[in-house]
């Protein structure tokens, strides 16, 4: 049995070096040239690589990242259990930018860099964070581990997931009446959701209509579910005020997009959170333990729900 | 006796309100015109009035701001206790404009803001927090504040104070030679020093060169204290990377100064924290409870410190 490695090499090293030493019985590669097909029980990868059945004898097949919204499932045979990545770096980076996100919609700072540029020394109403309503769409770990760290700054916190949960400090809503509720009584709207075909086109013009007035967007989803023009439409109109997006779609963003230039948007190129290798190999040789031992990976993807 | 409160009309009737609650034994007046000055035993105010000395009874001075640098402690009686502001809502801001700050120059915002503008899609290296080294200048109670919020997120801490502290998880600095120490080892410095005859001029060139190339800058304390020359030196050089300014001199910051315009400056008009006059309404109404039970006041100025 073999563990095939199908991502860049200086990833591929410091999953090498984890694997020596945590799993020495399993094989591992980074050469899918020379492996045989046969011997291939794991592989990690950020696509599913052409004529996955010939890997016949394949368990479990391993995101590189956190979604698995690029895997076509059909093209997985049944029996392969599909996990994505769950590893605290990950974690971690989201929970930064996340932060740093609200905390810049919070205190006005686009409208801030505009009086910068523009040479203007004011000083616009400042709202408590008391005051503040967040709103979390989608509640799995990055969700919740986002609303640990905006805990402390006292926000109001809400989170909406579709099936029901609880959560300390945070009022949680679910299915399309709690997503109503939550929308109307969130001032930032936060979207960590999974790209699956109920998400695409997700944020859009009717939704944003169903937030208050005045409220911001931090989008760390993935770039299908925003409705971009969408977006631009409400902040021109002055009913959102602001919105720090990190995905888009396509990526890279096309020269000319508005996002780039408009004042009312900070834009980052995809980085809010990348998998950290040294956290990642331990997570994926955690999951091959808990396998091997007969449980179910971290992560283990539900093919019905995309996620 | 009566209290006299020189600031503005909004904050007074918020104050009027919380004294007549808990205080009503105290006169509340606004009017400095027509109250009789021998019965004013405490005075709030931002600059200390002219002919303070008519106020022949006056006990405590109280700022309404955090700083106590606008007063000129020769005008002030030697019996006279002068008191900072120290209050929830102070605190509360200045730990989201640092956190917001920390997280900004930690996850690249300026150089992101800057490929934006330029509309370059790019991600750049990110070290893990964990590696960043954060060092605060000054451990009073937003300093100490401040570095709670940064905890979290798992930095490695350092603060730096004139006299020795112990704070758990902080690798904590006092004097010349540690000052020193803890320059040399931090990514991101954060100045929250109060302004004195020491602390004029205190973020200059010799300083800069201190710090670890690279290394970042967030100004929270006093304009006067940062040379505003050396600071664009040190990042047209390349030596800092980028810094958050919120506090110049003059301010409003004059047109055409290079802090508008400089693709490595953050800057925000004194807006980090100001008083919020509820909480700070009960802060000095619990200093008037402690003070008429015999005991210091919370803030009491030492003159010969500065603050």
């Amino acid at each position: 049995m073999t563990f095939l490695f199908n991502s860049d090499a200086r990833r591929g090293a410091i999953f090498a070096e984890a694997f020596a030493k945590e799993l020495p019985d399993l094989p591992f590669t980074i050469d899918a040239a020379t492996v045989d097909p046969d011997a291939v029980r794991y592989l990690i990868t950020w696509t599913v690589p052409e004529n996955l059945d010939r890997y016949t004898n394949l368990e479990i097949l391993f995101s590189i990242g956190a979604g698995v919204d690029q895997f076509r499932f059909d093209a997985v045979p049944a029996p392969v259990k599909i996990v994505r990545m769950v590893e605290e770096g990950i974690v971690r980076m989201m929970q930064e930018y996340v932060t740093l996100a609200v905390l810049a919609l919070h205190r006005n700072l686009p409208a801030y860099l505009a009086q910068q540029h523009a040479g203007e020394w004011r000083d616009i109403p400042q709202p408590q964070a008391a005051s503040r309503r967040i709103g979390v769409l989608g509640l799995g770990q990055l969700g919740q581990a986002v609303l640990d760290r905006l805990k402390p700054f006292g926000f109001q916190l809400s989170g909406w997931s579709r099936s029901p949960r609880r959560l300390e400090g945070v009022t949680c809503y679910h299915g399309e009446l709690g997503l109503e509720q939550m929308l109307a009584a969130s001032d930032i709207l936060i979207c960590l959701l999974p790209l699956t075909e109920e998400t695409r086109g997700f944020l859009n013009a009717g939704l944003f209509a169903k937030l208050p007035d005045g409220a911001a967007l931090v989008h760390t989803g993935r770039g299908p579910q925003l409705d971009h023009e969408a977006l631009v439409a409400a902040l021109d109109s002055g009913h959102l005020s602001s919105a720090m997006i990190d995905v888009t779609d396509p990526e890279p963003l096309p020269a000319g997009h508005p996002f780039w230039s408009h004042p009312k948007i900070i834009l980052t190129p995809h980085i809010a959170s990348v998998t950290q290798p040294a956290t990642a190999a331990q997570a994926v040789i955690d999951n091959i333990k808990r396998h091997r031992a007969g449980l179910d990976p971290i992560g283990l993807v539900d093919r019905s729900r995309g996620y």
